[in-house]
């Protein structure tokens, strides 16, 4: 069919590439190269492939679509737009603006049809790779031979940059590994980026990598719309390994002077250029955010087909639901996001008695219980298992069936119960900290799953870009890290945290929880899985520490405060000195304490396992554990004391360390650099002294 | 030629197995699995391959040795002792104990011989191809037809978690891309990780991968010292391609219990399964730290050899400083890391009449003048010299010669003056901003060059687990951050940094800069060359500032001491008031200061551009800057409040934002999130307010 603007396929692509134009001109801000030379393949997408109902963004059953070049955005909002999403034309025209539904890049949560927060480049290819996980092991999950609730597919736009990144390699070769044959990426290969054309610096054979790591790979035209149709059949066809389509598209493609240059990347074209471009698409030169009627038909098939396929979807839901009711009420609690009831009765309660015990080992305890009451907790560690003790037992490693050596599933060699096909809930994420980190986002965004990844406290470095985006996103997922100081010892000032903790706490919307024994790593696990909006860290021990007296000691449930008053000399007076810490150093605090009280000292153990919580309590409940008239305060962590000031104040002293670690015998390192019971009484005597001068 | 114990390669490679297990099992800690398995091809490397010098290690033209998988320490240290290095018996005893010369993982500046700090996955290699890139661009500036000054390999070790990780991926596309032909990797391919079999995660075609980059591959047993051999023959060969030789191996070789086992990488064997391994290599049972006279005669001809070859080297080295005497003491000081005489006499000096400059386009006018007068000054951005301002002009790119586009090499469309083959100054990282990092450590850490890399703030978060080791190994590197606050604007939450300044801040040895003008800009740049043993980072705006105006402010000079008064209300007398702040927030303070002047309220205005330079200072300084007994004093700075109140107080107060940004004009932005005159004066009165009730 043709119009007078040109075939329907190309009124339909001018549409979204003048809108997404003019959305950048207007607000003189943005990058309308990409989505000039991508809307081709957007178009065939979303109108001959994706199953989505826009009238409902959060159908669990809907194809996710991950825009992993972010800055692209003013494309996806077109998408999103002509499609009817709840994203209107005062919406393009606010492009950038304060308060807008359309923000720079894409945000979850801001933008109904987004389904997770990209930008910086990597991390949603990333996302994607989870998004495709946690559908699998819904899939295999929940789904019975005559009942498919869960049956989609990820599909992906990923630009030059993202596919340069680590975070994106790491994610690729896990995929291929796992054979996600339900995930499918168009790669935008329009070989320019920011600075240069990709010859420059991108010479590799993409699609030769990502051979390599096991995935179907087609090159194409990505401006041929039959080219692309054919291609996206194709990889739907293949079940059995993820797709990169590898489309050779042209950047500002229609921009006479712009077309293939770098220049059409990240700026306007400018109003000149933009009539000039609109007169090579043969569209009106002085039209601004133009829909012709046309696409707005054609468009509006698209909707009515999602909405039939969305109630279609419902109608099984409720049959299931008839014929499976006690699974289809898992099911549904999942996708709610909510927790069985009574999930946490049989969390363990540990008395000294227990003995000693290793906060990551207490999270060990504290997982066996959650993977029998939870079922929708999922989760692994980067290789680190057997260090971080985060494995599931006997809830089987999620691997795809197609793996076969021998006719059995390759084992691992932990305990996670044998392999179990994509149901399995112990996930081998390699050594690969950082797309764990993105992946973990995606499957939370997805729904349905409660994530968790682990790893050593130092290597959460290597996630810190994912976590940020899961922070902004506020994805619901938990990362275990355990090894959490000095005190990892011999391995070194490379595996020695220091600074880690400081830099979580810096970040927005992170929780950090680092608990003082076993009873407080409980509560700590409970907090993780009750908080919704954002992440939750918790921040485990190598070694071993005692199991608090909660006799004579505040009981854990303090924890949910993030600070409490453990012990306090004279209980109802005020107390001549605060000993705050915090994990392994808070029975460092109570021997102090202890001691002090020897010599007639008045001293408060404040346990403080995370400041985060603690910051969200009342003004009045934080001074009644810091109260503001006793300045005489000593904080002991073993690790970097930046911000410490703000509970100690500049009257306090900070036992920490400001320095790298060194390889020596755990207890040595920490003896060497202070954390002794005679250092923490030596510096609290300091503290009185100068307290003491300063109000006699 | 045979002896009791075997061949001599049998003696002197189970001499370093042995040495290598017995030092674990003495420290009772460490990873005996990587040594047992990877010794045959690290003793052919080391006897037949590599050049080197034991008694002089930091020989310049060395080859290179890089251990990625640091974790196999034990064997680095056991290949420094047999061949001469000063790492004694002792030593190999003290494995892992504090203040010994052998570390947990090898460990720069601690072990002569010690190219690198290495144990994180992937940075070894990431550091490799920099130490690669670094040979290259000397190679290409230094050598003359008749003088081959530079002209030596970088060789790796490198494990399956290393190639796992993204870092080591972005490294090796950009190997590829670069032709690096001199770097060779032995991929010690044992196909066991921490917890697993490799085939659970990482059944990708690795060797298929590196040939996608553009790499030489080869596939070989390496438990056979002739196809090592012979690999390593063949990589030397091929001048066109980096190499990499997929060395098939065992863990824990000869342990009959352990060996192909996980349970051989990281634990010490156990006493008699070091009998039984010991055995098995027909070693004497009861030996320790064994190492037999014919591996001692073995050992002591490679270290004549490579005496010799340092001795030859020398002497041309003599003879190159008589032809070429003008580039010979060029050289010598690059090697040296010396600075030029003179070389900061032309860095500008700017007055207000200048106008308003961004300090990104500051530090484009010190990068000019430097780029002339420190010859050896290298370096580039991940794809942003646009926006980071950072090329250095007319300097040429860095690239391989042989990579020809119609007899012309690709150029950029930057300004960059065209290819000048490797001995271009400008890197083109790409979209990789971890590998970046890695790489310019190993450039520092060759010697010759000082290399920079420049990104945008936000992503600092990418490059995270590289600086922290180039922090830990005194790395001379300078990291150019731009765009560096809220003040981004449109492009929203993803690009707009929060908590990665304090983030920065909390990393010991990692000195931060953020300029309050383009003279202070010009002042980081210079510190910035200086300053030789860690990171330098600077942190500049995108927004334009304005020149502060010096002739009635204190000078720029100031910047040196990391924070210094640049205006006082009554200067001699105390003031009511100071108000701390950093970059462009410094000039919004002097607003504020000259408004509370005309309602009569003294303040003084602090310019802090670094945190870690004003610690640095002595007491009595830091207290002439912020008097003790001022306690009213308010911090503003567009970035997380996090760990202000150690300048502050608790008396004081903190303009900040503890949460993420958003998309709008950057001004905007910066107004909704009260970085204004009227809400710093605001906070101001407030603390007065609240001090005032405090003495009253």
């Amino acid at each position: 069919m043709t119009t007078p603007l040109g075939s329907i396929d190309d009124v339909c692509i001018n549409t979204l590439r003048t809108l997404s134009i003019d959305a950048v001109e207007r607000a003189n801000s943005g990058h309308p190269g990409l989505p000039m030379g991508a809307a081709p393949m957007a178009y065939v997408l979303w109108t001959r492939h994706m199953r989505y109902d826009p009238t409902n963004p959060e159908w669990s059953n809907r194809d996710r679509f991950v825009l992993s070049a972010g800055h692209g955005s003013a494309l996806l909002y077109s998408l999103l737009h002509v499609t009817g999403y709840d994203v209107t034309f005062e919406d393009l025209q606010h492009f950038r603006q304060w308060g807008s539904k359309t923000p720079g890049h894409p945000e979850r949560g801001v933008t109904p049809g987004v389904d997770v927060t990209t930008g910086p480049l990597g991390q949603g290819f990333g996302n994607a790779v989870g998004l495709a996980m946690a559908e699998r092991w819904l899939a295999a999950t929940f789904n019975r031979p005559d009942h498919a609730l869960v049956d989609h597919y990820t599909y992906v736009i990923a630009s030059d940059g993202d596919l340069m990144e680590g975070v994106c390699a790491e994610a690729a070769s896990l995929a291929g590994d796992l054979r996600l044959g339900k995930l499918i990426v168009l790669y935008d290969a329009n070989q320019i980026t920011l600075s240069a054309t990709t010859n420059v610096t991108f010479s590799e054979d993409v699609g030769a990598r990502f051979a390599a790591y096991g995935w179907q790979v087609q090159e194409i035209d990505g401006m041929d719309v039959a080219a692309v149709d054919a291609a996206l059949t194709a990889a739907r066809a293949d079940d059995a390994h993820p797709s990169l389509i590898v489309a050779r598209t042209h950047i500002g493609f229609g921009s006479p002077n712009k077309v293939d240059s770098f220049h059409a990347h990240g700026e306007p074209l400018g109003k000149n250029e933009v009539m000039l471009t609109k007169r090579a698409y043969g569209w009106p030169e002085d039209s601004h955010f133009l829909v012709p009627e046309e696409a707005k038909r054609e468009f509006a098939k698209v909707r009515a087909n999602g909405e039939r396929l969305e109630r279609e979807w419902q109608s099984e839901m409720n049959s299931y639901r008839a014929a499976y009711p006690e699974i289809a009420r898992d099911f549904d609690r999942a996708l709610a996001a909510e927790l069985p009831p009574k999930w946490d009765a049989k969390l363990p309660v540990f008395t000294p008695k227990d003995g000693d015990m290793a906060t990551r080992d207490a999270g060990a305890k504290a997982i066996e219980v959650i993977a029998e009451s939870v079922p929708n907790l999922v989760g692994g560690s980067a290789d680190l298992d057997p260090s971080t003790r985060t494995m599931m037992k006997a809830k089987g490693d999620f691997q795809s069936a197609l793996v076969l050596e021998g006719g059995q599933l390759p084992q691992t060699q932990g305990a996670a119960g044998g392999a179990w096909g994509y149901a399995g809930r112990n996930i081998h994420f390699g050594i690969r900290e950082h797309a764990m980190t993105a992946i973990l986002t995606g499957m939370a965004h997805h729904g349905g799953v409660i994530p968790y990844g682990a790893t050593f406290l130092v290597f959460s470095d290597y996630m810190r870009p994912s976590i940020r985006l899961a922070a902004l996103s506020d994805a619901h997922v938990i990362y275990v890290w355990t090894h959490d100081s000095l005190a990892v010892g011999e391995d070194g000032p490379t595996h020695q945290p220091v600074e880690q903790i400081a830099s979580l706490r810096a970040m927005p919307n992170m929780t950090l929880i680092r608990p003082a024994d076993a009873n407080e790593t409980i509560e700590a696990w409970r907090i993780a899985l009750e908080h919704r909006n954002g992440p939750v860290g918790l921040v485990l021990t190598r070694q071993k520490l005692p199991i608090l007296n909660r006799a004579t000691l505040a009981p854990a449930s303090g924890t949910a405060r993030g600070a409490y008053v453990l012990t306090d000399a004279s209980p109802g007076a005020l107390p001549e000195l605060i000993l705050i810490a915090t994990g392994s150093e808070v029975s460092l605090a109570l021997s102090a304490h202890e001691q002090l009280g020897s010599e007639g000292i008045r001293s408060r153990v404040v346990s403080m396992p995370s400041w985060e919580l603690f910051e969200a309590e009342s003004n009045e409940y934080r001074d009644s554990v810091l109260p503001p008239t006793v300045s005489a305060r000593v904080s002991v962590e073993a690790a970097s004391p930046f911000g410490w000031e703000r509970y100690v104040g500049l009257a306090g002293s900070i036992i920490g360390v400001n320095h790298f670690g060194a390889s020596a015998p755990g207890p040595e390192v920490l003896r060497r650099y202070g954390f002794t019971v005679e250092h923490v009484i030596a510096t609290a005597r300091a503290v009185l002294a100068r307290a003491g001068k300063g109000t006699s």
